[in-house]
């Protein structure tokens, strides 16, 4: 294997330099500097701030196309609404905001996904926001957009958007993080008190390896609309399941396990917030950039994880498929916890447990803050895999 | 011609039927029902209410990314920028919103759209907040998300959001609408004050019956990702020009005037809501739908537009080039003014063309309201065309 990642490879640029160069040239009036989310100044109220947040299933929705295709029934596009609305909410949890308004964004190929998909989508971002109301949080449902784009999608794209509006005391910016602060991860899989089935705990990021590397070729000949890459690349659909093959290390078939609704931490985290806020130095949702996302808070900070969970069934079967170099699947994938919360007291660590152990998630002290001797925020994952750094 | 209409070949389903259907279906708490966008409760203070807005470039990207591949120039993508901003903000203005938050989610395939492209996006975001704030209006960029989905992309999708917090006696909701209220119409053409070029009209709807009636097939073949679609439909790239070929009628090239940056009404509409307010019944944004759109606001009204523009130059040629009919002409397209002002008197009609004129746009009374019998909403559009009936 040469030095580009598996990923690479499938044409998704996981750390982004173009999007951040782009970004450092725009006038973004941010409040804070380290803070998860971009937090502006409410126009209206100094004392307030607003967060603005898009995100969305990534191509998660590829492999519900597939399904969909394969039984006929759309109902698997509700688990897509909830993955688009989750990437958003809970990457804002990290601000410490738990009301939030969402509006979704479809683009489709008319041809190919029909009304009864749209529907199931539309309604699957409003039963999220209705169920996950029932928790200490608020969520409402403003609508959205959905644009017939055939020259630009064979299947379908789902997006999201949150709106949050906070009082700026309740913010959390990443400012407190500290050497000698505890790193606490959320564990991604299991099934927890609030959720229907067992989750393989994949979230959405990484679906485009996951989905070429452990879905056949058959697919792509039959479905042609699910690819717009140059189909010679060895790398595409090169995996060796059907959607409904039953793997053993999984416990549910391949695709059921690619399609696992993202979890959302909401009513974890919310209540983690409303009991111990100021114990709370930072909130780190892992996602795009994996593992080394926690270097994204904070300032002058190396997070040390050397005790993280065992990797999730799934992470296992794509790394074993793929190939791809465990030091780059700690950066595709959450490998098993998504939610970390950055705490300053042995206490805190416990309490964060207690509280996910209530609603029947595993949660543990997955590594510590120390000092970064260049000053730059670095993370370095310590594995059974090895010894992995990141900026 | 059979029945079907041009554009619904080229699998634009224009009367979105399927997603009345789901969102029918779904729990929004909207508080007017008759206002141009959804309006929901500020969940902290009962005397604002919040909108959340999504929309994007559609299907003109897709025009921007021939001419930079035939150009090398990436700088063509400010422009749809400019469109996904403005489909947002020229909607919002309709219930009374001048002060925006504004984010892009933009999904690209990265195989084909290099970074320079996407730097060229978020800078055209950027700029346009910069660029109107100079007006009576305050627009932040919150910067976006930028996410690459080979399998779900050939070229790129760009698509905004816009959010806004108004005090609930300023929104304007669309109760007010009655017969003998006047339809003033603001053109989509010519070169406004604060526009650097002539502008053709033609906005961001409509696009992809506009790029595949005028641009020539050679571009599919030399750029197959330019359509996700069945390539043997011959409507698909049936046009005779080349991106550059200069038009008389147009007077510019075809490619520049299905490129026209939309043109953003925010200087003239916040200027009439801060001189006169009270005067105004409602304000429509002639998108989607066309002149039909106007049916979307009010109760039982008829909608006569009996002194509609001449279309500008562009229409007539996508008309004579596709074939398509007049009356979906009118529901495809804006036609000649993309904003509609319904005021309640004659001197508010003159009152917005003077505020008008200072900007260099044309606008006049194109119609005026009148008691549905049939207790629906109804536009009749008087042409020289025909009547058509919509709605």
């Amino acid at each position: 294997m040469d030095n580009e990642s598996v990923y690479n490879k499938l044409g998704v640029s996981t750390e982004k330099e173009d999007v951040e160069r782009a970004l450092e040239k725009t006038k973004i009036e941010e409040l804070y500097l380290g803070s998860f989310c971009k937090m502006l100044p409410d126009p209206l109220d100094s004392d307030y701030a607003l967060c603005l947040h898009e995100d969305g299933a990534g191509s998660k929705s590829v492999q519900a196309y597939i399904h969909w295709k394969e039984t006929g029934d759309p109902a698997v596009f509700k688990g897509i609404s909830q993955d688009a609305a989750v990437m958003n909410t809970d990457d804002m949890l990290c601000i410490g905001a738990t009301n939030f308004v969402i509006a979704d964004t479809i683009a489709r190929n008319s041809k190919n996904v029909s009304g009864e998909v749209i529907s199931e989508v539309i309604l699957g971002f409003s039963d999220f926001c209705k169920k996950i109301s029932a928790f200490d949080t608020k969520v409402s449902f403003a609508g959205g957009e959905t644009a017939d784009l055939n020259d630009q999608t064979g299947t379908i794209i789902v997006d999201a958007t949150a709106f949050s509006r906070m009082r700026k005391e309740n913010v959390i910016n990443g400012s407190e993080v500290a050497p000698g602060d505890f790193i606490v991860g959320i564990s991604s899989n299991g099934k927890a008190t609030y959720e229907e089935c067992e989750n393989s705990g994949i979230g959405s990021n990484g679906l485009t390896l996951a989905r070429n590397c452990l879905m056949k070729r058959d697919y792509l000949s039959k479905y042609p609309e699910i690819s717009c890459q140059d189909t010679s690349n060895p790398a595409l659909y090169s995996g060796k399941f059907a959607f409904d093959d039953f793997e053993d290390s999984l416990g549910m078939n391949v695709g059921e396990a690619i399609l696992s609704p993202t979890r959302t931490y909401l009513p974890v985290v919310s209540e983690a917030l409303k009991k111990m806020h100021p114990e709370i130095s930072a909130i780190v949702h892992v996602t795009g950039g994996g593992q080394a996302k926690t270097a994204k808070v904070g300032k002058g900070i190396e997070y040390v994880k050397n005790n993280l969970f065992e990797p999730s069934p799934i992470f296992k079967l794509i790394q074993q498929e793929s190939g791809e170099s465990w030091r780059d699947m700690h950066r595709d994938f959450n490998m098993g916890h998504r939610m970390e919360i950055i705490v300053k007291t042995k206490d805190a660590v416990e309490q964060i447990t207690s509280i996910c152990e209530k609603f029947n998630i595993q949660a543990r002290q997955i590594g510590f803050c120390r000092k970064s001797l260049t000053g730059k925020n670095k993370v370095i994952v310590e594995s059974q895999f090895g010894k992995f750094e990141y900026e």
